[in-house]
């Protein structure tokens, strides 16, 4: 796409944002701020939220999760059935007449009696259904960008089991699936599975923590076997649940993923039952699995920037290369057929315009797309362009001649 | 996939239901209704659900459109500004403490004060924004499964410009890409550009209407140009509007689509205005361009159906073949070898159950896919598989051999 035509804003500072997320996603024009803790996103922004999507559904399918898209609109009644409607105190409630509704914050209250119309014995189990979709959630803390908002794009998978061996297995399978995830956003290196507070059902469950000053939670990773335990609980666990050492690491860290074994907490009130094999009805056992998009977003910014911008990984950049003219218009019509050329092969971004050569650099550097093509004067005398890849100091001269090979070899 | 893994439902009748598309989309799992109005698109209903996006968005990008995510929840400020706050009366309202909501039930008031960021000077014009977003609206009418819903998928399109010459060609443009998405979705025979009350800023707005007795809207239909008008105004408009002429066919219809030039109606209350040529400043003029996603979806089955289940048009059919075995174990064996050979290749539901070759024939019609592979004994003697189109009546032999090619050639 020429970036003359791209719809973008950005700004030089951006002071209200503490969050270095917050900051760059709204000074490169990826995000706009529509109230506290409700954003749009503008195209680079959405570009960039489709390819995380891309990912997470790629995941999911691999351990075979169906997809699929529940309302937003709940009727009241799915609520009292658990008696959330009384007890969570952040559903946004609705009037329509006679009528009340939760706008969904999360979706067991739907999926569980959706499920039951499916699962009737052992055969019809094992059972993984996820959505990418809207939740609501009055936010009392939202703030950090898009790190904690009212509005936010989740992905849910909830798994149905008939024996708790087989919901162990698969709890197993989810972590792997998200550690995956976690690798294509190149975030792996800096999150940690901890144990957080399990409820009524389970001793644990686990969440996904990424290290960052930004974060609101804290954690104590285990220096043994670097998993880690929320702060929350770890008056509680004094030794590692993993490899019951105790030397700890005290760390800012954002959660970016968690991962709960329900159990039979869903399926008793809505008396989700299944026969099973000896002929006895039975609870069915359930396991939900979550990750915020908007969050993972904000979490890859967190770790992947430097002092000038983002430094997109390049399976989530919202174009793969961005290709820069400077010096007269001869370079910017070598640029011109180079794009031109290259357009339909491969994701480009072209900076066609007349800015200085100053502005559009540091420009490329708060966008931060990963592999950056220069045109200049100077790379033209040896017939080359100039590529560099973002986080790294140093580009390198690659003929014009190779551009084919090469870009695709990346 | 493997039908035997697939979460779906189907059944036998729907008796409530009155529209065909909602009967044949109930029946067949593809959507679940979780109160009036509101609706859980299943696996099969998601598949072509994503489909008609993919179209959508493949021919809003052809026309110049960049896509973005606007949010959900708009603080009420937003809406009084055009006044709409009181006198759209379908929109739901949200309190969170001191501050109000309206569950966006369009866009106008989020999109036009974020245009004002970017639109300064007639060079950031023409500029064309779209979304597929999910709307809310209080709808007392709600029914027929998904012709009419309280939250609905919708793709809204806004164009921005600096002449009315410029918003009429690219109007016209719209057109256009309206009709090649109605062909890709196979409605476009039935699919009439109707003219409907323009407002106070344009003589007349633009519907596309598709035939449907299921339809909630009447439009007379000029036998001489083929372009209809809305009951609504049928009685101010007595000549077709386009060619003069004055036979008409009356019809039921439901709207597919709405094309409408807002020109200054938004561009003045938020005061969206940009520096023209001459130095003056100007309002900018605007257009607005609305789909929704599951009402295509709904006119898809109204058009494309016979007596025992959808006719799925290729482009959109959750997969684009159906492999079914009949008879023993032997064929069984030949399907499943087939199956494992080509599933990477081609999109394939491989029906795997061991149910009798009646249920399954039944539940292929109703499910509607567009091709139908059979591999049985009587195909078998000839080293062949049964190859047949949904809506036709007589399949062919295809030699098994000849599969990739045959099946790579549909």
């Amino acid at each position: 796409m020429r970036q003359s035509q791209l719809f973008f804003i950005t700004k030089r500072e951006e002071k209200k944002e503490k969050a270095i997320s917050a900051k760059f996603l709204i000074r490169g024009g990826f995000i706009e701020k529509l109230a506290s803790g409700i954003y749009n996103f503008l195209p680079l922004g959405f570009l960039v939220l489709k390819k995380i999507e891309k990912i997470i559904e790629e995941e999911m399918k691999k351990i075979g999760g169906q997809q699929l898209l529940l309302a937003a609109l709940h009727p009241k009644e799915f609520w009292e059935k658990t008696g959330r409607w009384e007890t969570m105190d952040d559903i946004y409630k609705l009037k329509e007449g006679e009528k009340e509704f939760a706008l969904g914050p999360t979706h067991e209250e739907i999926i569980v009696p959706l499920a039951k119309k499916f699962i009737h014995s052992f055969k019809d189990l094992p059972l993984y259904l996820f959505q990418i979709q809207t939740k609501f959630r009055k936010e009392m803390r939202a703030k950090g960008g898009l790190l904690r908002t009212k509005e936010f794009l989740m992905k849910d998978l909830y798994s149905f089991h008939a024996t708790e061996e087989d919901l162990d297995n698969y709890y197993e399978k989810v972590k792997q699936a998200y550690f995956r995830i976690f690798e294509r956003c190149q975030i792996k290196e800096k999150t940690y599975l901890t144990f957080a507070s399990g409820g009524t059902f389970s001793k644990y469950s686990h969440e996904f923590q990424t290290l960052t000053p930004a974060g609101e939670d804290t954690i104590f990773i285990c220096q043994n076997c670097k998993q880690a335990i929320n702060k929350e609980i770890k008056d509680q666990v004094p030794n590692c649940p993993n490899c019951g050492q105790n030397k700890f690491l005290k760390e800012k860290a954002i959660e970016v993923g968690n991962i709960f074994k329900l159990k039979e907490k869903f399926s008793f009130p809505f008396n989700l039952t299944f026969l099973d094999k000896d002929g006895k009805e039975k609870l069915v056992l359930m396991g939900c699995y979550g990750i915020g998009l908007g969050r993972l977003m904000a979490a890859i910014c967190e770790v992947n920037h430097d002092k000038n911008g983002i430094c997109w990984p390049a399976e989530v950049s919202p174009f793969k290369f961005h290709l820069l003219w400077i010096g007269s218009q001869n370079e910017k019509k070598v640029a011109e057929k180079f794009y031109e050329k290259f357009k339909q092969k491969f994701e480009i971004l072209f900076d066609d315009r007349e800015n200085s050569p100053g502005e559009k650099l540091v420009e490329a550097d708060l966008l931060g797309i990963t592999w950056r093509l220069v045109i200049s004067k100077k790379t033209l005398e040896k017939k080359c362009f100039e590529l560099k890849k973002r986080e790294e100091k140093e580009g390198k001269l690659i003929k014009i001649e190779k551009a084919f090979e090469v870009l695709k070899s990346l």
